[in-house]
């Protein structure tokens, strides 16, 4: 290719390693086949305290719809996930709804009188007011520097400048946006963030919502990212859109009732789960192969790769 | 804003107009109200001869399912656009199904026994095997020339290279990728494509797929865009998702069925479409404000977009 644009800044030696794995008799392996082939060693648990499961009413054929949700870790956006552990061990959620699904966009869920203050359902006590600065890390703050240190010494895959003006990194399983004062999380497919009101409101963490279409990342530092679905995002994505403006439903019939939302360890009989661990060899092969699809189905790789379409893989641990 | 990354090549002048539309008394528009103030001379139309208008069959409600889809202009994919418009003249599609939805990715419709050779619906005479090379117009080429000279004269919108090493333009309604050597259709949210087998097989026509979810970028010129969706998109992106390998539903009773697929002009009633004219100012205003939200809503704009955050607004003549 004339322009590799991964680069691998942390082991250069990597970077060759992670080029255009191939199989002995073949083209080169395709994404998933990388991350199949990865060893045990290259996945990272993710600790069920850091898992929202979310409980939906069941579909018309009285199937189970449960989403799964990991949670960012800190620094990132912690009085907002601070807020949702609170809000999950008072039960609060028990009996919300999805209110919102607007095509292309996202499905939001929460109280569904939570905009008219009379009849909103009571917030718990103690549930923090996040200041908008906290949408982002300050590149100089130790709590920054102690999160960055967790991944440090393994492979780094680090993206190019993209259309938003960010460099894109993935550390400890996160895809993030950095530039030169700071580090932030970014609006995918699948990421969680949090509604809120105009600012300088930035939103308790009582109302959320899932991306479904094209990455929004005019969104990034405008509003809270709090996780991503790992598992029953169809759930999400595939619920009938509101007719009303901008997706919510116009009648409460409509809505999808929310049974139950818990922490992980609040959760029966919850799988595990593990990333692919994004300091891994594996992970910087498949992003590279992400780049630069040379597998048998592909005649031109592109050369390159927005961060939104290398998603973290994910399995449960059987 | 520090980065202004779009740029306005052909009429400078347009620049200042296009940036950072305000209201007198307030902060500045919308990209959704910039476009609801767009004059009726910035929307062009689009002519029936050039929908492809597909009847689901209705919901579990009974409500009816219709998906209206705009066919590329030539020179882009005009072997494939040929051979559909004699496959919906030959009525090839009636009782075909959508046999596959893959969450974040794909819904794809056709003959559900097309991979079986024995079982297949045999296709209409007359269709075109399409090279590989016309997944891409020739920057030299003389239709592609012709193309570029209806665009002529407006005002431009383009964005920098993305990171797929594309640059972007909007030209005639539509998005596409160019480099020094060619220009391309890309693939965005609601972008139809041809389904094909390994290469180099290009696909008829008659095994269609629209993106439901990030944009696949990576299938530009490696796979022929035909097309986008331009109405119910949401009868598509919110069917559920197939339990099988890649999203292919598992069971003939899981597929929706396709009643019929039909040029525009052989559709009685059919609405009249217009879209926002991408050589109108209003259109550079609107690409401008989704890459710099200075709305009430947000507190940091982009200054930045990816060119498939810049859907081109599709609206129905009242």
């Amino acid at each position: 290719m004339k322009h590799a644009l991964l680069l691998c800044t942390a082991l250069l030696a990597s970077c060759s390693a992670a080029s255009a794995p191939a199989t002995p008799q073949g083209p080169a392996l395709a994404p998933t086949e990388i991350v199949a082939a990865a060893p045990a060693a290259d996945w990272s648990p993710i600790a069920p305290s850091d898992l929202l499961v979310m409980d939906l009413a069941p579909d018309t054929k009285g199937a189970a719809r449960r989403v799964v949700i990991q949670l960012l870790p800190a620094p990132f956006s912690a009085g907002w996930t601070g807020n949702m552990r609170k809000l999950a061990a008072a039960k609060w959620w028990d009996g919300t709804a999805v209110t919102r699904v607007q095509d292309g966009y996202v499905a939001q869920w929460g109280d569904p009188d939570g905009e008219d203050k009379a009849k909103a359902k009571p917030l718990p006590p103690g549930l923090k007011v996040v200041p908008i600065e906290e949408y982002a890390a300050s590149a100089s703050s130790p709590e920054l520097q102690a999160f960055l240190k967790q991944s440090q010494g393994g492979t780094q895959t680090v993206l190019p400048k993209d259309s938003y003006g960010a460099n894109g990194e993935f550390r400890s399983g996160w895809p993030l946006g950095t530039d030169s004062s700071a580090v932030w999380p970014i609006h995918c497919y699948g990421t969680v963030g949090v509604g809120r009101d105009y600012p300088p409101d930035t939103g308790s963490g009582a109302e959320l919502y899932a991306v479904i279409g094209q990455a929004p990342r005019q969104l990034d530092r405008n509003i809270a990212v709090v996780g991503r679905v790992i598992e029953g995002m169809e759930h999400l994505s595939s619920l009938p859109r509101g007719t009303g403006d901008i997706g919510f439903y116009k009648t409460a019939e409509e809505r999808t009732a929310i049974l139950s939302i818990r922490i992980g360890t609040d959760v029966p009989g919850i799988p595990r789960y593990q990333y692919l661990s994004t300091e891994s060899k594996s992970f910087a092969a498949y992003a590279d192969a992400r780049a630069n699809r040379r597998d048998s189905f592909y005649v031109r790789p592109a050369g390159g790769v927005d961060i939104c379409n290398v998603p973290v893989p994910v399995r449960r641990v059987k």
